[in-house]
């Protein structure tokens, strides 16, 4: 049984025909439109009907970034796409004539990666979405959980330091401030700034301008085994330690699904996350311990779990 | 269906013949002996026997304090209770003779409002029991989590405070050290200390000596009106909306629930709740938001929720 999986982010309209193994079997992808809803809807509406021109599906999922009401009809808020406010299972439905489900994009990947990934043998996970931001998503007693209102799982938005960084959500401190790819971006360019003799490898990739480090810089240097940039993204796992040792004595969850662009960094980035983690456990020596683990699924995760949350 | 409920605390088993409405129909209480686990076994499966000679029950749900292990047979650490390592459903099965099952205390309160009580109307709920300590419980879709090694919920130890106030269970600046009876007592007999001239009607309670304060003495002074003992219940309440919105942000409940000795001060501790819950709550205008409310069944909550854990 193949179903349709779209994965709708600010940047990229990314879409699936999925089987029942959660292989994609097609795909297709394109930009997202940035000025308003309905030319998003129609891009959303269009992917699904050029894969359903190739296959006989019986239901779509789509996972757009943003809050999902909770009858996961509506968007709630999207701040990065021209979403909010829209009736989107309706309007998808409409034109594609089967059956939709709308999820979260961060919860369609968590649940990818427990259904088919790293997570499929576990029955409590966390998922971690590290790119731009840090996306969440939590499964517990085998099931996704969505929440009273369908906003759960917003990790990225756990304060670990109070009064801490400001952030976009209106708070402070809030998770993904300092465990994000625009994180590390921000302590890779004041680094550049007060430590020039260790960053001498990363300016260089910049043309010598501290603000056009880009994360990506920063991973693919340590990859090359640049000590600093190793310490940079040591920096990052620690914080995703740190919060994990939080989630943790909320969820006690058996495994930690690390996946986004930053989780390519591998061990450099995973092996501080659970020496901090290990720290900062509550009564650690008296309980298992959770393993944490990177993503297997990569970019897919999205348009598998919408696909697969459409099946059932 | 009766079913038989034991909740065994550090000071006190409780335990109660339960109908499949959650009323209690028969109860008897004993102290907690302290001194090894036989005596306190021998103890729990007395007042089982004795409730079991005037009732026919089908099952019995056993919640001490502490961890119990995942698949709920074992305590894996008890620290107010000899009972770190026993078995104590095959213990108690062998000699009532019929179905055992073992919960945690605070995840028996939980589910027992969730049931029965404050929580009845709710999907999604997050049960804090403020006592000595800061119980949780966490119901999501419907269903009790207990995590993947059985300790999810254990909120007390949420950090609220990096390098905060120190905690028995290893680390610093658990929510418990903030929020409960022996924080209050703590901030009371401090500031007892720092500001005699308003702590006047407190240290004439505990006869001049600061260190003799109690919580107790601070509800009910709060409660006749000292304005001082309001603010030190309201500080309280700052702290227990401070981590209602981390967890909001990682479980997104519909409510709620505050059970537990220092909910007795009901609306003096919970609108603080409120407010600071909704100054820190992540993009507070795109979500809707929670309700902050007091626990219903007082302290039968663990013995209704015990019986009735057995009987599912």
């Amino acid at each position: 049984m193949v179903t349709i999986g779209v994965d709708i982010g600010g940047t990229k309209i990314a879409a699936g025909a999925v089987d029942g193994r959660g292989e994609i079997i097609d795909r297709i992808t394109r930009d997202t439109p940035g000025t308003d809803s309905d030319s998003v809807m129609t891009a959303i509406v269009e992917v699904i009907r050029t894969l359903q021109e190739e296959h006989a599906v019986t239901a779509v999922g789509v996972a757009p970034a943003g809050f999902v009401s909770s009858d996961r009809s509506r968007m709630l808020f999207s701040p990065n796409l021209a979403l909010t406010g829209v009736a989107i299972r309706e309007r998808v439905m409409k034109d594609v004539g089967c059956a939709v489900v709308v999820e979260n994009d961060a919860n369609a990947a968590g649940w990818a990666e427990y259904r088919f990934g790293a997570g499929r043998d576990t029955t409590n996970m966390v998922m971690l979405t590290i790119g731009t931001g840090l996306g969440g998503a939590v499964i517990a007693n085998n099931t996704l959980i969505r929440g009273a209102f369908g906003v759960a799982g917003e990790l990225g938005h756990l304060r670990l330091v109070p009064d801490g960084r400001p952030c976009n959500c209106g708070q402070f401190g809030c998770w993904e401030r300092y465990a994000s790819g625009t994180a590390l971006e921000q302590i890779a360019q004041s680094g550049a700034v007060s430590q020039v003799e260790r960053a001498g490898a990363l300016l260089e990739r910049a043309d010598g301008v501290p603000h056009r480090i880009t994360g990506h810089d920063v991973t693919y240097l340590a990859d090359a085994g640049d000590e600093y940039c190793r310490e940079l993204i040591a920096t990052l796992g620690r914080w995703i330690g740190e919060g994990i040792a939080m989630v943790a004595s909320i969820l006690d969850p058996g495994q930690v699904v690390v996946g986004g662009g930053v989780a390519a960094a591998g061990e450099l980035l995973l092996e501080p996350a659970r020496t901090r983690y290990d720290e900062l456990l509550s009564a650690r020596s008296e309980r298992p311990h959770l393993e944490i683990c990177e993503a297997t699924l990569g970019n897919d995760a999205g348009i598998v779990g919408a696909a697969d949350l459409a099946r059932h």
